[in-house]
This record gives structure tokens, C-alpha cells and sequence, in this order.
């Protein structure tokens, strides 16, 4: 079994820590490759941003699906470009936000999220509300670390563990979710100094994943999701027009 | 006043028909122009088309930011890339969906929205649930009318006229919402057969964001929809880095 | 076009600011005027008071329709009388909290409303969630000054504008909705101590209605909100049998 | 223990109907009194005339409240002027909507509503999402008989009973609630024809504030259902100023 | 008419108790009895004796169908066992949180739970949410004293009032409902003591079983509440088999 | 890696298939062995049968934990016991209705539910209600085939697989959840035909499980899921007080 994680920004260090994380869980018959789309931002912390890492995203889907992958992990947790990587896919796909959110949901009845920068908060909020979860959501605090610092800033597991811990008193939670792709090498540790459980996406995701593929199960196509209409794509994007033609 | 609405998709034949609905209702200071991107998909009828406009529609925010325009409306009715262009324009931005709901909100109950394809409806109905509109929401039709068949389809009024009726028997609505940009230049015929309130979004739009100027009411800039932080961009993406420094 | 705009409680001076703040907005071609009830409370702060204002209003409604209005506007952020005069009205009619939050819903993820007496705040509650915006509505914040007490309070501006300040602060929302008609003409000043937008609903409903009437839309008349059937009406209220043979 | 019942109507025979069914169920220890206003409409089917039979609702609760009366039943399934009925009694207050839908909810999963005129379906959703029984009301099914008819249509109670039939088979409800107080009367009938629960909210409601009363419960006092603030009141409406004046 | 309050615990003082509260209410013609089980824990403090408790409860109303009971009150605030007790009894089943809530909803806009311990606020929450209440219910606060030690702790009955007094103004709640049967002897002392609305659920169920009883109301019968299918049981719970066969 | 599968029925033939397919899909280093609890129901078609299987599986979870198990699986579709289960066991359980679920939800916007008799649907809503995926689930079909019968009528096969055909067409899913665990063996045939995503709980829990498990994720423990506090038991279910001393 192949097993895909993109990670949409384009800082190649965290495209590493994600795939040394991803491949710690999977199973003995799973090969995972971690990958950067070629263009768009070197991290996300906006809407702008978000919506500018999708291209690169479907590129490495559509180039997956020539690669005769099984199922993908979209590793940012703004879960950017879900609803169109399901179209061009013909195995699942999972994001982040949506795994670590389905998994803590199973561990209780509320979980909080700790993420990086507060106006990012609103977009979890959203993602909750579409899974479902928004009432298992108890809370969504922002450390307020710049998503590439939690890399280079000597204090960033201490930050990030301290803003957990007080997620987890004042919202009452049963469990932690970790807000973001950059931190997944940091959930075991937080998860033994806490005394609760931490989810980490990438991870959760990943497992998710490779459950749907043992399962045979894969994004219906019988409608919203069925491989785009073939039409023309102008200028920079006309690349693009062929990734349509999935495979079967 | 200068409002700019952006077009999504590339086909500028759609582009003219619409300029001319908003400029038909906009008021005597308001100057309207309407424009395609230079790179993206002909029409919007996937999740993989639409996330893939996106890019186009903030390169035309970013020009009208350069240029002063004072508001914008984004002329799909997916509302494409909507969030991201909040960040970027100092002036209000109004989706065509976004308009639609919200103005056949004030005329009664419930409304049914009837669209193109069927497979565009979940996306309807996503946004439905994000402006708080679901429960107004009764219904979405489609009529299984590729987007650019609007224009050449002989038969495209009395498809739509017919798939309106049907709506609003079917859902007892006070309302029909065209779901589509491509209706603009059907609505008062529509309305006028149907006997009952018709709401084309890029009308509805144009005023709401006139309303806005003249309100001095624009996107509120303290946190979420601040502008977006300067950052690397790679690849093909790399001119929308400069995107993010908009007018203060 | 002419916009009728009724300040449901009978102070005079009120009506009076509010037909100011109306026109300020209007556009070259619409007349506006305001009028106060002849019957009912000289404010409305309470469901009782409420309740009693709707007569009055009503009464202006009918008058209207005999003189040719295009739209209404109820002014009293109880969009008291609404369901009622949508049917007797052959045009559109908006209420100001509708306005206002509908307006605020545009400009950001979510919106704080500054109000009277605490005793009102269940009522904008109910409203938030009667159009579908309760999750938009971070908060409603009284600064207990009474509705009169608005005009003559020395303070007033500077009771508000702090409300404004702390509502922003607690709440991280994005605009500020004003929850009283009386407090229109503070919009401009606070605003601009704030820094962030702040929404009147008197010229916000001014505007949408002009906006409706401009689109040639106006309250669906095929069920829930048809002219009322004739009947009946005993003692003091016989004369309102009349008021029910709108326009067509 | 003494019982206002007050049918928002001013047609006697159908508030002698009323009191009949009132009494039947009440207690040994009981007294139940039914009334109509002294002003308003013959009978409820719109919006128009709920809001201006609200006057005479509060005028006999003012009244009621001078007498010493212990709790008061709204007879009309528009539960109209409730809240402002809460605020100057000083025992309880229930609607036979809220009554009906409560005690339906006690009953099993879901219950179909059964009332006259199509256009008051709006109305009695509101309610069921006001009461927090919109999940548990499963239809709300039209008879289109007007109000009146069902006291003068030989016919009448068929067509209710068929109506209910229709309602539990399309429905799959457990119950049914009559959804006008002039049906009352039928309710025996209609259950033992069905053989499945049938609830009349007027006996509902009249039970409920009993129980209340015995409890000892009364609405809370504490905010917003505090007594109204003393006001003038101009015109038609001067004399309901003095109506604030409730028992301690 | 019979009314059987059956205790899911063991604790017969507590049994004693919940009976007075219970005819206290009652009225003239009403016999009511309460029983505790003859199996499960001697108080319900997590899921796990709650689960364990039903058993008990299940048996009790087996036994009452037998002996000709009317109806049900299940007087642990969790509603342990309602809907299975429904299926097998022919007449009406109330649960203490299912009344106290529905009744606190009658006396304003929102009510406070004041409950034992921590652990059990999260159940609290469910059946707001089951009961479509959860709008209506502004919060729920633990004063961790154990069930058994409402009975023996001398500061109890201060300890709750002290917790109510702090729901009360935290939330800017209307009434306050008491969240354990054990609490059901304090009502009128901490009402008195609050100057607001207290319900007792135990008091709240039994009236409105003895109301639902006197309009001739009992559960639906027609699909998910009708009597279970007979098949066989096994091992300890073999007894169990035979309950199934309800009175007709 | 231990993983005990509880089928809270008595059946074994079905807790033999459910082993069967639960060791299909787990993963080489990972033991699975299915359970029937020793006391209850033949099979569960009730909120009776439902409630009297829980004692049973809580005594199987307490003997898992007693026996170094690392995770459970609850297979019936009512999830019977899954909070309970929770506080006694220290690695996660998932219930099938649960895995299922949430499967279906990364699988497309919306899945149905076919599940045996018609009278269990009601606590299929509940438990898409519990796990926020309401608005997931577009329909719950009954093939009213009882339990038992999957493993003897020789249509059984057949008559499920035309529910899902139907599931699909009047729902308009993207995928089929099978609501029973007799069902499990079933499930590749059906999606063959079906050429859509079917999902079985029992091995959709199993890889849930597995994956938790891996993830080093258990059930929070700092509240509403700690251990239960210890106390008396009474009667036939004396022995269950001991079931609370969980493994740390």
C-alpha cells in the first residue's frame, strides 16, 4: 500500500519531520512518501495563503494518481483542497484536522485544539462545524507561534506544552489536538508531560487512511465527487485542465 | 464609487452579460466594471474547478487594490476564494451566493435555489450552512445545464423558468435564488413568468457593496481578515507573494 | 422612490434623528421619510412595551400602502411588527436589527451588539437566531442606559463608545452592531474612535430597502406572507380590519 | 387555586368550547375561568391577526392579575403575547403551543402537528424551534379549514381526523397535536379513531400551570421578565400604561 | 389513578425521601409510591452505575405493569432507562431531569443545573440536548458533594444554595433546577432562601405524570416504543425474558 | 497488540462471523478475538434488549482489562454501553455505529444507513445526533429483517443489497453504513454491486482501534471517564461493584 502526504506549504525541513512522523505509525506493508508541492507559500497562516497552496496540493495528487498511489493525507491543518482532491482521486483522502478531530472524538466527550496563530482560529472553527465536531470542540487557543518558528525557536515545545496544558483546564477537555502540521514531532512528549491524550493529525491521519485502503473504501463517486468535466484551464493554470482525467 | 466584480471563471463572453446586470441596478456615482482572470478554468462546475479560479480572482483583487477600487463582488456562486480577498481589499467584498441568500432572506420564510449541474448542489448547501441561511434554505434544483450552455442553449430560459416553477411548488418558498452568474440576464423574465420574487446575485451584490461603501462599511481588520503576513512564495505562485501588501 | 421609515415608539425627537440618519445615506432618487405611531409607548423596552408598539406601526404600514410607498423600515431594534406588516405591505419591509446583522455578517466572521437595558438582550438573542446569525452574534452587551436616556445623557456617546471598546475586546469579533435605533446618529463618531466597523441599522435598512426596490424585489406573496384574510375586529381595534385590502 | 384561560379571539362560542375542555381535566381544587378580549379579531389565521390580538391578551392578563388569578393559559396556537403576558403576571403563563409540543415530546420521539390554514405552518415552526422541540415536531400538516369552520362545517371533524391519519403515516410519529384551539373538542374523538395519542393543548396547558402552581413556580423575576419599566403611552394604547403595575 | 416513582438506587432513605416530596404534590385522587430496586448501586455517580441501574428500573416497571400502575416517574436525574421503560409500559414514564427541565423552560428564557458531582455534568448536557433544551439550559455547576452525603453532610443544604446562588448570577439564568432526587427535600428552603424559581424534578415529574394520566396520554405505541419482540435471554438476566409482555 | 471484540448479543454464530471479519482486516501484529457476554439478550431489537446487554458487556470489558487487553470494540449498532465501557477500561473502545460513521464521513458529503427493523432507526438518528454527524446521515433505512434472520433467511443477502440500491437513489449518498453487525459478512458482496463505498463497523472499529491503540490514544481520563468512584451493590448485580477497579 502507497501512501501520500502532502504537505502544502513549500519548507521542505517540515516535509521531513512530517514524514518521519507519518511513517513511525503506518504499518509493516505501507510505504509512505512525504512531498512539497513546487509552488505556493512557505507556510500558512491566512485564508490567502490557504487558498494559494491548493494548486500545488492538486498537483501532487494528479501526480500521484500516475503514480498509482492509494490514498492520501493532506498534512496542513486547514485541510486545503479536500473537496477537489476527492474529486481527482480515485483512493481516499484525508486531512489533518479532519483525522486528529474524528480520533479525539472517540477519546471523550470534548477536546480543545492548541494551534499557532490566533487568526488562524476561525478556520478550525469552520473545519469543526463542517465535520460535525463543533460541540466536541471545546476550544481553539493560539499560542500565537508563527507556524515556521515551531522549527527554529528554541522554546516552541515549551510554549506549545504550556498553552496545553491550559487548554486543557479551562475548557474541561478530555484530550488535546495539536493545530498544526509543524508540531506532530512534538505530540509525544506533550502527551507525557500533559497526562492526557494528544492527537497528532499527520500521524492520525495517516493511520486513518491506511484503515480506509484495508477497508476497501474510497471517496464515493456517484455524484458530488465524481472526476471533474473535462474544459479548458487559461493561462498560468492551464496545466491544470489534465489532471482531470483520473484514474479509473 | 468604483465597484469591481470579478467573473471567476475565464469566459468573457459571461463576463460582458454580467457587467451589464450589475451596471443596470447600480446607482449614478457608481462606476462598475467587470473582468475575467488571465488564468483558470472557462466555467466553475467542480470543487477542483473552483479552487483552481481562485488564484485569478485574488491577482483581479490585488489590481483593483493597486487601482483604489472601493468594493468588490465576486461574481460565482461558490463565492470562490471569498476569505482570502477579505484579507487583501481595504474595501468591503460581497460573494454572488452570499448576496443572493441573504437578500431572499428578507422577502418572506424560505427560498429554493436552482442551479446548473447537480453535482455543484453540495457546495450550495455548504454555504447555505456558513451565512446561517440553511434553515431558509429549502431546496436547491438543478437543472443539469452545463454553465456555458446558459449562452448557447436555445432552450436555456424555459429549462431554468421550468426548474423554478418545480422549485417552488416543491418547497412552498417565497423565493427563487438563481445559482448561478450565468442566470443574470434571465432574472426579470424569470420573475415575471414565475409571479413571485426572483434574486440574481450579481444584481444583489452590486448593491449590497454600494450600500457598504456608502455605509463606510468594510471588512473588519482586527484579527482573522487582517492583511495576510508577508512571506516566500514558490514555483508559478511566486508573483502572488507581493499580492499581500495591500492599501492601507 | 419612496422609502417610508416608522419609529415604533411616539418620541418625536427620536423619529426625528432617524429620518436625518436615513436620508444622509439614501440615494439622489429616494425620498425618505419617518413618522412615529399615534398610539403605543414613548420607548420600547420590554416585551410588554413591544407588544404594544406593533398596533401603531401597523397603522403606519396601512397609511403607507394607501399613499403609494415603495419599502418600509421598522425602527426599533425589535424589528417589532415585522411578519405582520411583510403582509399587508405589497413592498419590501426591513427591520434594523435584520439590517444591521445581516450587514454585519458581511464585513467578517462575527459581530458584537451594543444595546440598552439588559432586559432587552434575550430579544436580540432570539432575532440572531430567527435570521440565522446567532453563530455570527458573539455577543449582545448592555450598557444599561434607558432609550431616551440616549438624547439627553450628557455621556451618553461616551457610555456607548465604552461599551463598544469592551464588547470588541471580550468578544474578538470583527464589527460592532449598534442595537438601538436611537443611537444611529453616534455611528460615524464611534467608528472612529474604534477603529473597526460599526453598523446603524436605521441607514443600514435604508439601504437595503432601496436596494430591494431597486431590484424590483419585494416580500413573496404565495403563502405564509399573503394579504390576511378579512374578517372581524372587535372594540378598539375594529378600525384595524380595514388595513388588510393592500395594493395588489 | 383560581385559572384564567384567555382565547385570543373574540369569538365566544369558541372560548365557551374553551373552558369546557379546561374544565374537564382541571382539579377538584381547581377554578378555571375562559375569556376573550374585548378587542381584536373574530379569529387568528395570519401574522396581522396574532400581532393585534396580543392588545386584548394582555388587557384580560392585567385584569386577571387585579383579580388575584393564580396562572394563565393562551389559548391560541400562535401562543400570542406570551412573553409579554410573562412579564406582568405575576404566577405562571403557558401557551397551548408550548403546552401541546412539551407534552407531545413526553409521549415518544416525534409528534406531526395538525392545523387549519396552510399559511400558519410558518408560525408553528417558529414556535417548535423556539421551544426546542423542532427536532421532535416531525410535520406540520394543513387542513385548510378556516379557524371558524371547525365550530360551523359539518364536515369539520372528518377532515381533522383525516388529516391526523395522514400526518402519523407520512410522519411515522407517535403522536399527533391539534393545532387550533377551536379543535379542542375533537380531541377524544380524534384519539380513539386513531389509536394513537392526540393532545389538545388547551387541556395541556391548563394541567401545566396547575402543576406550576402547585410547584410553586412562577416565571423568574430576576431580568428580562421583570416587571416593564413605567412609561407614557400615547393615543388608542394610553390606558395599557397602567397595566405595569403588577402584583408583587 | 397510580403513580410509581421508582428510584434507581438502592438507597432506601433516599427512597423515603423522594415519596414525601412526591405526595406532597400529588393531587386528592392520586396514590403515589416509590421503590427502590432490588439490584444495582446505591447511588449514580458515573455511566457506569448509571448502565447498571437500569436493570433495577426495568424490573420495577415490569412489576407495576402487573399491579395495574398508571404511570412512571424515574427519579435519578440521569433518566436512567426512559426510553426501554417506555416500550414495556402501557401507560406514561417521566423522568426527573426530562420534567425539571421541560418545567424550568416554562418560567423565562433559561435555567441553571445545579448538580452533585463533576462527573456528571457532561450527561446533564446530553439530555438538554436529547430533550431540546440545551439552548434553554445556560449551565450546569457540580458543588462535588457525593449523592449519599446530601443525606449526611450537615453543611449540604448550604452547600446547594450556595451553588445556586452562583448559578444564578454567573449564567443570568431565570430559575435554577436542582440536578439529583436527593436534593428534592431542599427545594422550597433554597427557593425561599434564592427569592427566584427552584424545580424539584422529582415534585415536576410526578404532576406532569399525573397530568399526562388525567388527558389520557400514554407513549406512542406504533413503532419504536411498541412492546419488544419475546426472544430469549441468557445467563443472570434470563428473568428479564418475560417483562416484555406489557399490559394491552 | 489485544483487541476484544464484545458482540453484546448471546448469539455465537454471529460473534464468530464478527471474529471472522474483524481478523480479515487487522493488521499482523495484532490479536483479535470476539466475545459474547455470558448474560442478555439472543439479539437486540429494542431500547429493552439494548439496556439488558450492557451489564454483559461491561462484564466482558472488565474481564479484558483484568486480562491485559489493549483496546474493544462494541459490535451492535446501538453502540450499548460505549460511555460505561469507557470509565472502566484504560485503552479506547469504539462502538461499530461509532467506526462506522465516521468512516462514512471521510468518504463523501453524506451516507444512508440500512439497518433491520424499522422501530431501531430512532436510535440511529440518536447516535448520528451524539456524534455531530446528523447532517451526514441523509437517511436510515429499515429492510425489516430481524437480526436472527440475516444468518437463516436465505434471501438476506438479497433483500439488504436492494435497501442500499434504494438508500443510495432516495438519499442521493455517496456511501451505505450497514447498521447491524450481523450484517458485517455482507459487506464486500454489497459494495460490489453497488459499485459504491459500503461500510461495516465491525471492521471499520477494528482498524479504529488498531490505529488508537498505535497512536499511543486512550480514553481521557480527567473527568466525566475517570474510573468510577467505588460504592455498594446490590442484588443480582452485587458482583459488578468490583468491575470498577480498572487497570491504571
Amino acid at each position: 500500500m502507497r501512501i501520500k502526504v502532502v504537505n502544502p506549504n513549500t519548507t521542505r525541513s517540515m516535509t521531513a519531520t512530517i514524514e518521519a512522523c507519518a511513517r513511525t505509525v503506518a504499518g509493516p506493508g505501507t510505504d509512505v512518501e512525504a512531498v512539497s508541492p513546487t509552488m505556493g507559500p512557505a507556510s500558512i497562516e491566512s485564508h490567502y495563503d490557504e487558498a494559494l497552496a491548493v494548486p500545488g496540493v492538486l498537483a501532487e495528487i494528479a501526480a500521484g494518481e500516475e503514480a498509482g498511489v492509494d490514498g492520501y493525507v493532506i498534512a496542513c491543518f486547514g485541510d486545503p483542497g479536500l473537496d477537489a482532491a476527492r474529486e481527482i482521486a480515485a483512493g481516499p483522502v484525508v486531512g489533518i484536522a479532519e483525522a486528529a478531530m474524528h480520533a479525539a472524538a472517540l477519546l471523550g466527550r470534548g477536546f480543545s485544539v492548541v494551534t499557532t496563530l490566533g487568526r488562524t482560529t476561525g478556520r478550525t472553527w469552520d473545519l469543526a462545524e463542517r465535520y460535525g465536531l463543533r460541540r466536541s470542540c471545546l476550544g481553539v487557543h493560539a499560542c500565537e507561534l508563527p507556524v515556521l518558528d515551531l522549527e527554529t525557536d528554541p522554546d516552541a515545545r515549551k510554549i506549545v506544552t504550556e498553552a496545553c496544558f491550559e487548554a486543557l483546564d479551562s475548557d474541561g477537555s478530555d484530550a488535546v489536538v495539536l493545530g498544526c502540521a509543524g508540531m506532530a514531532d512534538l505530540c509525544a512528549h506533550i502527551s507525557e508531560e500533559l497526562g492526557a491524550p494528544v492527537v497528532d493529525g499527520v500521524a492520525a491521519a495517516t493511520l486513518f487512511v491506511q484503515s480506509l485502503v484495508t477497508l476497501g473504501l474510497r471517496t464515493g463517486k456517484r455524484g458530488e465527487f465524481a472526476v471533474p468535466p473535462a474544459k479548458p484551464y487559461a493561462g498560468l493554470l492551464a496545466p491544470f485542465a489534465r489532471a482531470r482525467t483520473a484514474r479509473p
